[in-house]
């Protein structure tokens, strides 16, 4: 693309936020439940017109469970091959969940799913705030990025003072596994560190304000405001390279070490060849063996104990963003001419 | 008691030390597998004796599912009363669970009772590690508590630099409901902040090192070291006194505020009579109307969610201990004799 070039993206007309997909990370049910009840008290009282959110609570069952899921994990759903496989009687709820949140904010794929999806998520890894997406050039989500950091430099009302992460996993839309993967632009907003089954207010306040300030930049970006980037025209991105699982008995498959003190909750900083990795339970340190330095994330989650996963590697690079506005009308309607003209042939 | 004078104590021939009682509290479930693991090899070796110690995993069923419990809180099953109620074919596993364990290590109050019970505890509470015991006046858990802080204090091998404090919970032996009252003596060894699901790895050497100076100290008291108290004649003893729950919505019970951020992580820290205690989800400050000052812990333990607890306070007391010592042969005999002669009366 030409750097002065700006590009013209469709209106974002219909948002979701999504809390409680994972049913024991707290932050987003609590927050997705206020919303709901500060959207009731709006619609009572008739002051304003009603918000254009979906505000979703996505995994019910497991939220008044406070577990991560009922039968299976419903954040791994949203394939293109579990969404269209058969059904019968054993189907586990989360299979048939996923089905209801595709027909609600999908179909997945089609010109009639939303907009963009927000999906909160916690972790217990010291990530700060991240934005996790399936691509490194949506500049939608690039630019709600980037409008966070600079609410935060700022030093916005309530941004509170959290590190800001992008991160990409470089997954194919049809092997994008995701809730947030059913929306036309999407992203998994997830932040910790926060016990799963707990709620930090810490952690509820960076959520809250994140989500705020995501809703006005679409505000702004439907408004027709140029987001140019005058400070710089780079995003970070980390891209998810590999993973690695805890040492295990090969007989129990118990694991046999846990992360390396000197490791633990430094998310985001290089990892180097013979950096300590973990440490067994009878004391002995196990290093880093790959030969390039990388960016260790989701360190000991919790969650990924029985995914077999103990940490997830990056690597950085740096994302060139262009300036970017909303499509007029006018654009807008000679596009879909063409989209339907397309489908026609 | 005259501060001069040497209590004798019988020997402590027969310790548990318990993990998993709660199934999804790591560091007591590795630890006790790796002791287990250790005993094996030395077993095998035949070059040592085998070691004294009972080591126990307490809820086989609620670690294979890293879960606090399958159908109901094991360590609330050890009360006389639950420990002698009917059983039937829909008696939930942890009560059956809790009888193999009394008759494994009790029964609880009777002569053939362990002498020590160690049981093994994770919180997401910042407690560091504590001792909980239903007693003030237990000189052996009271003196095991001074030897872990003059290990920790004299920078010995292996005892990492944690805050140590000594919590007592004033209730009778009768409605002592925890795995550790079963045993002639015992507490619960409670160490965080760790989320539950979760090892990490400085908990898990905290634990490790409070265990081992645990069983060195044992040994020392049975070998017949007399245990006078140079430094201090006194110990900290936080005595639970109120708990708080968290603000709930009266229809749906839901929270309606999390831990206020300034509270938080400040277990121990004296609570002040208007200090903020709560900050509601739509930014509300909820202070602390008590009259007088308090110690706060167990701030925000995952588990106590369901028992409406979001934190507890305590009045700190100074506890004067004695110098203590094992009975002789000889008065371990004539207090036997003492006891049979009680009985036969």
């Amino acid at each position: 693309m030409e750097v002065d070039e700006v590009v013209c993206l469709p209106r974002l007309s219909r948002v979701a936020v999504c809390g409680g997909t994972h049913g024991n990370e707290m932050s987003g049910i609590y927050l997705v439940k206020e919303l709901l009840k500060a959207r009731k008290k709006v619609m009572e009282d008739e002051e304003e017109k009603p918000v254009s959110v979906m505000l979703v609570l996505s995994n019910p069952r497991a939220v008044q469970q406070c577990r991560r899921y009922i039968d299976t994990d419903l954040n791994r759903c949203f394939t293109h091959a579990t969404l269209s496989g058969p059904m019968s009687d054993t189907t586990p709820y989360e299979i048939i969940r996923s089905r209801e949140l595709n027909t609600m904010l999908g179909p997945k794929g089609s010109p009639g799913a939303v907009d963009l999806v927000c999906d909160l998520h916690n972790t217990t890894a010291n990530m700060g705030l991240c934005l996790i997406s399936y691509s490194d050039c949506d500049w939608i989500c690039l630019h709600i990025f980037r409008h966070l950091q600079a609410s935060r430099d700022r030093s916005c009302t309530h941004m509170p003072d959290v590190p800001l992460r992008y991160i990409h996993f470089d997954v194919s839309n049809k092997e994008s596994y995701s809730l947030d993967s059913v929306g036309k632009h999407g992203f998994a907003m997830e932040i910790g560190p926060q016990p799963h089954g707990v709620v930090r207010s810490n952690v509820y306040t960076a959520m809250k304000a994140g989500v705020q300030h995501m809703l006005d930049w679409v505000s702004f970006f439907n408004s027709g405001t140029v987001f140019f980037c005058f400070a710089t025209r780079f995003v970070d991105v980390f891209t998810m390279v590999k993973r690695f699982d805890y040492p295990r008995d090969s007989e129990t498959h118990d694991i046999t070490a846990a992360v390396h003190p000197q490791l633990q909750d430094r998310d985001f900083c290089l990892l180097h060849p013979e950096d300590p990795l973990f440490q067994t339970f009878s004391g002995e340190t196990l290093r880093y063996k790959g030969k390039e330095p990388l960016y260790p994330f989701f360190i000991n989650e919790c969650a990924y104990y029985e995914k077999g996963i103990a940490l997830s590697l990056a690597r950085k690079r740096r994302v060139m963003i262009p300036a970017i506005r909303v499509q007029t009308e006018q654009e807008e309607q000679s596009n879909e001419q063409r989209f339907t003209s397309e489908e026609e042939e």
